[in-house]
C-alpha cells in the first residue's frame, strides 16, 4: 500500500487537532520517525518528554513536534531544524506511525490465505480474506471474519467467533465458545476461555471441579498482552469491555468482568467474581480479591491488594488499600519503625517504670 | 453417551448423602443447570451462596437446592418451585454437572485417534484409545496409556509416561522423563518439567549451569492451570500429589514437593527444594523461600512470603509471616504509621525536651 | 560422543584449578553423580551443603567431593570412600556433569535435519547442521547458524537470527529482528521480541498503541526460562546482556537494557526503558519502576519494588526501598506494630490528658 508522504502539510490535513503550529517548510519530507536515543538523518523526532528535547535538537533528525507550551521556546533557539508544535506529540506519534510509517499491520508469517498445514473442521466459517498460518487448528462451528490473522501454532476450540481484522498472534490458545470482537489483537502464548479455577470441597477436604461451562466476551479494539490467561465463566461470561488493554503475564479468572478502556499493567491477578469498572489503571502484580468491585477511573499503584469494593474514582495503594496519599504517607513512615520502637521503649520505661518491658 | 434424567429421584439414587429433602414433584426433569444471574426455564439453580437465594425464587428456574439449614424456611416462602436440601450445595452441584449434564470431558478439537499431523516416535507407545491430536509431537518411549487425550500442538519429549484419563490441552510442553497419573488436566501452554534454573558461581561471578537430570512425578486426579512451570529435579524428583489443583501462572521449582489435595492459588512462586505437606491453601502471589517446608493444612493469605519452616497448621499471612490473626491486626495497624509518628515525636519532645530530634 | 571415564585423575587433569587433593584410589572410575538423598553405588557425590557430608558418608556412593576446609576432618571420619577437596564444589559438580556425564546438551525431539513437517520462508537460511523440529514455523530472512536446535512447533518470525549452538525449546515464540547470540537457551513457551505495552491516550483516555519498532539483543550463554516475556523496543532495542539467566515467568518490558551475567527470579517484572547493570540479583516478584537504574552488582530481596535509581552496589529490600539491613530490621519491627500503637495511646492518655483519642 502506497503511504502518504510524511510532511507537515499532510500530518496537518490528516489529524488537524493534533498538529497546530510549524516553523520551516511544511512539505519537506521525512524518511520516517526516530528517537532522540537513535536519531536517523531526515527522520522526525517526536519529544514524548521534556528532556528529550535538548537531545533532538542537537540530533542530525530532521524535525521535531515538541508540545505547543514550548514551541516559542524551541522555535527560538533551534538552528535549521523543522519544528512543530502538538498538544499531544505522543497521541500525535502514534497515530503518525500508524498511518504514514507502517506498511501493515503485525503480521509477520509465510503465505497468505488458508495455509495447507492448517487443520480446520468441515463445520467452521473462514472468511475468504482472513489469514489462517501453518499449523493452526480450528474446531467445529468456528466462525473466522474477514480481514482475521490467525498466527502460526494457535488454536481455536469449537463454537468460538473472532471478529473482523482482529490479528490473533502464534502459539495463542482459544478455547470454546469465546467470542472476540473487532481490531482485536491477542499476543502469542496467551489462552482466552480455558475452564477455571473452581472447586467444591467434601468434609474431608478433597477438591472437586465445578464445571465451568460458561464462555468469554471481548469486545472491540482490545489487546491482551503474552501469557494472559482469561479463563471462561462458571456459567455466563467473563467480559472484558472494548478498548482495554493488558500487559503481559496478566490473569483474569472466572467470571470477572473489566470494563471498557482499562489498562492492567504486567502481573494483575483478578480472583473469581471480581470487577473493574471503565478505565481503571492497575500498577504491576497487582491483587483484586475474588467478588469485589472496583468502580470507573480507579488507579492502584503497583503491588495494591484490593479486597473490599472500590466506590470511589481516584487514586488509591498498598495493602491494605488506602488513598494514595495516606499510601506514600504510610510508605515513606516504614522506614522509621525501628527508631519509633526505640523511642516508645524509652518513653514507657521513663513514664511507666514498673511495667517490665 | 445418554446421560440419566435429571430430577430428584435420581439425584438422590447417584448421590445418596448429598440429597436429603425435596419439596414438590421428585420426578420433574429438568432441563439443566443454570446460575441465578443467568435463569433458564426448567433449570435448576444450586444455592451455593446464601444471597442467591432471593434472585434464585424469584428466578424463572424450575428448581432450587439450598442448604439444609434453611429448607423449611425457603419451603414456606416460595412460590410453585421445586426445592431440594443439601448439606452441600456447591459439591452437589459439581456432581450433578458431571454425572448428568456433561456430554464428556473438556475435549474439543477435531477427530479421533491419532491425527495424521502428529509426529510421533516409533519407539512411543501410544493405547488405541487414547486421542492425539492434530500437530502433536511426542518423542521416543513415551508412553500414552487407555482414554488419554492430548491437545494439539502439544510436545512430550522423551520416557515421559501420561496415565489413563489424563486430558493435556493444547499447547502444553511435556519434558523428558515426567510421569503423570491417571484422571489429570494440565492447561494450554503449561510447562511440566523443563530444567530448572540452578548455576554454581566462580570467583568472578559467572554463572554455570548445573544440569538439571531429574524428573517430575505428577499423582492422579491432579489439576494445573494454564501458563504454569513446574521444573524438574537436579538430581530426583519435583512431586506433585494426588488430588492437588493449581490455578494458572504458578511456579513450582526444581525438587518441589507438593503433597495431596493442596490448592495454589495464581501467582504462587516456590523456590527450589521446598515442600508443601497435605491439603495447604496459598493465597494470590504467595513466595515459598527455598528448602523451607510448610506442614500439612496450612493457609496462605494473598501475598504472603514464606521464609522459614511452618510446623504448626493453622492460617498465615504477611512478610514477615506472622498467625492470620497477628498478620490482620498488623494490617490494621499500618494505616495509623504517620499519626503514630506524630504522637511519638510529641510525647519524645514533652518527656526528653533536650534530645535533638 | 565417547565421554572420558570419570575418576579424580581426569578430574583433575581438565579441571585442575577445582580439584585438589585426593584421599583413595586416583584412577578408580565412578558410574555418575548422583545426591546424597539418592545415592548409587558406585556414583559421586558432590557436598554442596554441609549439611549432606554427614548423608553423603552414610551412603553406598563411591566417593564424595568436599569443601577444602573439611577435607582434612572428613578424610579422618570416614570408611573407604574415596575422598575429593575442592575449593568450590557446587561449580566442580556443574562441570564435572557437563563434561564427564551428559550425552549432549538437553535436545530430546524426533529427526535430525530439517522436519519435514517445519513450515520455512524461502529466504530464511538454515546452516545445514542446524536441527529443526516438527511443526516449526520460520519468517522470511530468518539466520539460523551452525548446531542451533529449534524445538518443536516454535515460531521464529521475519529477520530474526539465532546464533551457533543456541537451543530453542518447543512452542518458543520469537518475534520480529530478534538477534539471539551463541549458546543461548529459551526455554519452552517464551516470548520473545513481541510488541511492548506502549500507548498514547486522548483526552477523553482513550488508549491508542504506538506501534513498537524496535527489536530485542540477547547476548551469548544466555539463559530465558518457561513463560518468559521479553518485548521489543519502541526505537531501537532491549537488550539482555551475555550470561544473564533468568528463572520462569519473568517480564522484561520494550526497551529495558539488563546486563551481563545477572540472575533473574521467577516473577520480576521490569517495566519500560528501566536498566539493570552487570551481575544484578533479583528475588521472587520483584518490581523495577519504569525509566529506573540499578548499578552493578546489586542484590535485591524478594518482593522489592525499586521505584528511584540505585547507585550503589549493595544488598536491598522492601517497598519502599531500604538497604538490606534496614530492611530486616523494618520488617522484624512491623510484627510489633499492635503493640507499639496501645503503647503509645496509654503514653498519650497519661502525658497528654486532655487531648481526645
Amino acid at each position: 500500500m502506497i503511504k502518504d508522504e510524511l510532511h507537515f502539510s499532510n500530518i496537518k490535513k490528516v489529524f488537524p487537532e493534533l498538529a497546530i503550529e510549524c516553523k520551516g517548510s511544511m512539505e519537506t519530507k521525512f524518511n520516517g520517525v526516530c528517537s532522540p536515543e537513535i536519531p536517523r538523518e531526515n527522520a522526525l523526532i517526536f519529544c514524548t518528554r521534556f528532556n528529550f528535547i535538548e537531545t533532538a535538537l542537537q540530533s542530525n533528525a530532521g524535525g521535531v513536534v515538541v508540545a505547543q507550551k514550548v514551541f516559542a521556546e524551541v522555535c527560538a533557539r533551534n538552528s535549521g531544524k523543522i519544528v512543530m508544535s502538538s498538544p499531544n506529540p505522543e497521541l500525535l506519534m502514534a497515530k503518525v506511525i500508524n498511518h504514514f510509517v507502517l506498511a501493515s499491520p503485525p503480521r509477520d508469517l509465510p503465505g497468505t490465505g488458508i495455509h495447507k498445514s492448517a487443520v480446520i473442521e468441515a463445520s467452521a466459517q473462514i472468511d475468504p480474506t482472513a489469514h489462517i498460518c501453518p499449523g493452526v487448528v480450528i474446531g467445529h462451528k468456528v466462525k473466522i471474519a474477514a480481514h482475521v490473522y490467525i498466527g502460526a501454532n494457535s488454536v481455536i476450540e469449537s463454537d468460538s467467533e473472532i471478529g473482523e481484522f482482529t490479528t490473533i498472534h502464534p502459539l495463542v490458545f482459544i478455547g470454546p465458545r469465546v467470542k472476540i470482537g473487532t481490531h482485536c489483537e491477542i499476543l502469542s502464548n496467551s489462552n482466552i476461555g480455558k475452564e477455571g479455577f473452581g472447586y467444591a470441597h467434601d468434609a474431608m477436604g478433597k477438591h472437586f471441579r465445578i464445571p465451568h461451562q460458561g464462555w468469554v466476551i471481548i469486545g472491540d479494539y482490545v489487546h491482551l498482552g503474552a501469557c494472559n490467561t482469561i479463563d471462561r465463566g462458571t456459567f455466563g461470561e467473563t467480559r472484558i469491555g472494548s478498548g482495554t488493554k493488558t500487559d503481559n503475564q496478566v490473569h483474569i479468572a472466572h467470571n470477572c468482568k473489566v470494563g471498557k478502556g482499562c489498562l492492567l499493567t504486567a502481573g494483575l491477578r483478578m480472583a473469581g467474581s471480581s470487577i473493574l469498572g471503565d478505565f481503571v489503571v492497575t500498577g504491576g502484580n497487582t491483587l483484586i480479591a475474588g467478588h469485589t468491585k472496583v468502580t470507573d477511573r480507579v488507579h492502584l499503584a503497583a503491588q495494591s491488594a484490593v479486597s473490599k469494593d472500590i466506590t470511589e474514582s481516584g487514586d488509591y495503594g498498598g495493602s491494605p488499600l488506602l488513598s494514595l496519599q495516606q499510601f506514600l504517607r504510610m510508605k515513606s513512615s516504614m522506614a522509621h519503625l525501628p527508631e519509633m520502637r526505640k523511642q516508645i521503649n524509652k518513653l514507657m520505661k521513663k513514664i511507666f517504670p514498673d511495667e517490665a518491658p
